[in-house]
């Protein structure tokens, strides 16, 4: 894809909400084995493929969310962001996502449509540039292509 | 019950959501006049009773509710949550009390049918063993005599 | 608790709506494999433990539970009452349950709020005293224990 | 009004749903202090100015209520009817009064669109022909002076 | 009834909204034969011989009917009302019939659940002390005998 | 089809909800001019002819229902059911019905989704075999022939 | 059943829509493992016993299943229709059923009710002459025995 | 207006809501060009004017938000809130919200009916002694001033 | 505040709804005890001391209040708009309110959200500058010195 | 078209609801830039070559509407009805509008379908002949188009 | 009108959706006795009258609609489309119909609002320049008096 | 990423809706200005690289696409499905994508959260593998990249 090396690796915030650092230990038949280690890794090394400095964080805390959103904001960074649970009530997170003039792209590990946990929709999604759902662990990698493909100078 | 004296106590527990620990000071014809601490009093001494080393908390800060769960799910505690005003948004903390084994008991002090102030469904009572509401404090020790009941070996 | 021994023991009903006398020889995977005998037998066990003369009644008929309902009206008797399917729409059931002064106890063998066969909210919810759900045979113990923490005279 | 004394009295049916034969005994705040009894009394005392033989009957059974309208609709008697809280479910009541020639006349105590129990709109009110609410047991007064306007031949 | 006669007639306002004054000349089949000013006689006909001081008025205007109920409530009038088409919608009317001390009844010359013209609810009916629905314009009569019940001094 | 004779005949119930006893008395233009009668002695030869042996029953009281489904489910008998009015509410016969092992059939004489009277949909659906409705009478008889393709011997 | 046998044999159109061609190669465990192969030879052989000529065709053209039904219309042919998917909706299906004068019928082998697929309803039911539906492919064959029921000529 | 200068000053909290405190780098064309720090000078001027002691503060977490509130219940504080995004879910907020005695003000810098992002009402509304919205950063003057004309002891 | 007091003063319309001209003689625990005529007076003082020729009127129709809000729009004049029962319907109003130039605040004396009475939202506020809700007399007051903020020319 | 000249022209009344009169002097993005006068102008012009005596109205009262309907129907005069914003709630026009038996064609300047405006439907078209909107001040010459199609005599 | 005759015709077509080929033999009392010959030759006519070379098409099939409608875009013709059952859920059709860029009118031969059939709203509308129903083949002649009003050059 | 080249390239069909073979031509705001022919091109490409035959086809025709996912079912080829304006409505086209075995990837050029057109939720969605929206052309190349992370043996 288009999305060349450059010599200073961009940096990119890989956000995760509540829950999601208990990546594999958890539910494996809906999110997968792979731990949330092995999401770190696995991001962090097409991140650098790609040219980019991933750096993947997850919190359980609204508010931490959205600070890192402002740090994104001011940074002008490209974010990809899985909001597990917040997707259906957290609008401090999205109006902190509506800020950034670089892109944002939310992320699902399931399919939320096929799942019944999902049942409210996203809040986010509106504010998002894309959405990519239900690849597991390959929609951040997914995500992480998307991103390449944008103008990165 | 069935519940025999175990010679170590098993650990329970109690967690409460947002302005509970105010129990009290707000609203007596509502809640009763029984204080925080007044609660945690009758649940350890009752825990007591049963075989259990019942740890009452509190928090306003939903992130540090779902870190409390997620210990309870690491330990296989069994918990009883009074989620309090996330009983109506929190999907953070639902997703949390998901992942456990052991069994979780939501209870509410008033009964939430009754009120206008709980107009909204809770989030959290699909994912729970049982529901306990109406008794006042005595929905707390309801439901630590329903966790005796449970096989705890 | 606090529920002291009387000389002469109090009555409780203990009511259950249609199709709860077969218990036992109906999907044992939803309401456990204790049949009503038994039921009938532990609700009468705890009852003289707690100083209650238990009477645990079943109809399919509502106008027989509305009557059963002026009874303990009249006698001011505590009801422990499952409704089953009538939990969903006999609102004559409950203007018959809204007129008493002694407590009236809702209990579910399952968790209303995981089995899709309760999709409507319970008609007597609002005029209860509590609800304890989700403990299978042991939420009518557990009703009985409430009881026993109310001032008996 | 129109309704001339006849010779031979015509009967009319005044039929009460569930817990309206308790009526006396039963918040005098919203149904008024006059008993069943006195119901009873008072329909019998105008039936007769009016040339009626009035019969007054409750029922808290659904089908002894279906009962009683084909008895009328089989003798076309006009029926006076207060539901009571069939007024919400119950469609087989419904048929049943839907079947009749003579006039069915729907009746309620109090305003149902001011107690916030009637929640629910009237199955009844489309098959009867008209409706008196909201002014105690003059409602009952009032259904019957209509009926007299009524040819009755 | 008890309502006795008195020396000096209680004034009475028969309040009609929009398109009721053409009475007679519309749908025939739903609203009777009568003709307006066939209800004006009747209306003080029966008025007259309850003791009552019957005055009928009709009105297109919501402005108007408004300043009617408040002469009403000036007066502690009491009110027969028939809101017509603006039984759907007129808050203004609403809370000027709100404020009123003396009885006001509403009044439908059909019965509205039977009408598919009617498939708003009354926005007055909660602020009114009864309704009287579906018996022509006998509707209004048995208005008048329901007032004619009320202690009038 | 594949329904042989066998020796002894099968027993098969056909029940019938509130008011359709009067069948032939009410509504021709809705359902038929087949009287009650009728539809027990067609039901009865097509069933001879099938080898059944068909008690054709009728109820006003849903407690009977219940019980006769509780009949049909201990004698694994299939069940032709007409609920009638019963169809839009009750939940108690809903859930008798799901007990049985044998099949169950849903009959209705009319299509209820031509009659503005069946305005809500069949709570007893969803636990039936299958649904037939429309044929008149006839819709009994075809049922009765489905259960004869059912493997009886 | 009434049906005879005529000479000529009467022409009966078994109009199946999207994917049910593919009948016996989808979910088994939902549809019955008979092929659409079988379906029409089974069709065929049940038709030839009742007198009728069976025509069974499958597409998955809207337009196409419209003009088969117009040609219904013209030669007053009866139908047995399975409109798939175009159940939830076909309008124009639905426009080109309304305007036949001989029966027809709506099948569907598994019972829309059972089935999270079927979540809306049927646009076609409303004028369809009556429903068959939770058989399998003995729908069909229950609809055959439904048209042979009509007076044939 | 009635708010006299006291001698020491009246402690007021005006309380912000997530994201409130980049105000002035986000979306200047809804919110206004004034930065935070100018609202937290322009409240403390006026205030200073009213003879109040005004504190300015924002958060992005909903824990901190409610020992806030705690805190002017406690110490009976008067509070100015701007809820930003937890206006639409907060219940946490809502009832920490409800337990104090001195007025609380809602808050809004551009009127939430008129811009699509506010598309759910305010939780917090229902236990505001009022609110103010549309008028930029005016909305916080007028509430200092609201709070002027309220006796100040 | 950034009003000053300009030589000619500006006009303004305070405009009120249906049955606000009636203000002090109904139900002074909602709406205070000041009489209409204690609003026209304060409104005059503080718009005098604003540099405001205020106008106080009230109507109870709705074509006056649209010719009114004209007038406004052709003389560009400011408006403090307390539309009463016209809130919940009167999109004639609400048109004529869109229409404008000069700023147009809504005032309501008390908070809509917590009297049950406003259970429609508002058709005006969606085209009005402002909202000021729950002060009383002092929401017009607020709506005076907002427009005082405005640049007055 | 087929609507000849008369010599008696026929008379017609183009009626205008609220705000209407105001036409050319709001939102000419909307509503185009003709005046109106300039509507006045057209109809009557158009009028003249089809034989119609047009008299153009507008009002922004109610009553007064619904007085014109009535002359309307009085007089048989069709009528081409813009109802403004009265198109979202005057059941009082609508029930005036249905009395007539000669044609009543409901026009809208701009697509109601394609503002946001418009978010309620027409509470009259149901009782129009027909509708014509979109084509700006062209809706009205179309209305009148379509009269001179109606037999004329 | 506007719409002067021009040497070299332009071109309109006129499409039809599914079964309004069959024009005139359906339901007569519904869409009037034109048959779908006369409403070619009726448009034909006009359109020469105007100065238009109008086809005439009709189809069962969506894609063939949407086909049509791309060769309208691509050739800047006027459109007149009645889309009969498309209306309802055809959404490529109205894709392919937001293409345009000369005028596309949606008519109906009957009146939407006042045939139950039409209980869903136009998909196509928001996209349409305008809407003509009501007045049967008229609606078709009224369009194109509409399009020669456009500016056709 | 994973999928590696293999020498006999794997078929993947891309699939497109109605209208989208006119990418390029329709509002390039909204799709972004590449051509469809720019689409097949890029597919190719990148498919060539990933090692796939990609077959990019595009159809107004429900029925082809029905058959083109048959197609694809039959020879268990992954798909990319651009529903375009079927993803609302087209539950022919959902039950043939169930069918599949192979994955099937739902894409959106425009991220459908964020345009008024996509008012409706997919149908497709939930038996999709996955979806990846609002990356233009992207999209789709996002979605070869995921299936070459399938293990394609």
């Amino acid at each position: 894809m288009r999305g060349e090396r450059t010599t200073g690796a961009r940096r990119v915030l890989v956000l995760n909400g509540p829950n999601l650092g208990r990546l594999g230990s958890r539910e494996p038949d809906v999110y997968g084995s792979t731990s949330y280690a092995g999401l770190v890794e696995r991001c962090g090394a097409l991140g650098a493929e790609l040219g980019f400095a991933v750096e993947v964080r997850e919190t359980n805390d609204e508010g931490e969310m959205i600070r890192w959103l402002h740090e994104a904001a001011d940074g002008e960074l490209p974010v990809v962001l899985n909001p597990g649970a917040f997707t259906h009530y957290s609008y401090g997170m999205r109006d902190a996502a509506a800020q950034r003039t670089a892109p944002l792209i939310e992320v699902h590990i399931s399919n939320p449509h096929r799942r019944e946990e999902f049942r409210h929709t996203s809040v986010v999604a509106e504010v998002a540039t894309g959405t990519i759902a239900g690849f597991g662990i390959d929609s951040y990698l997914l995500a992480l292509r998307a991103l390449a493909a944008e103008p990165a100078g």
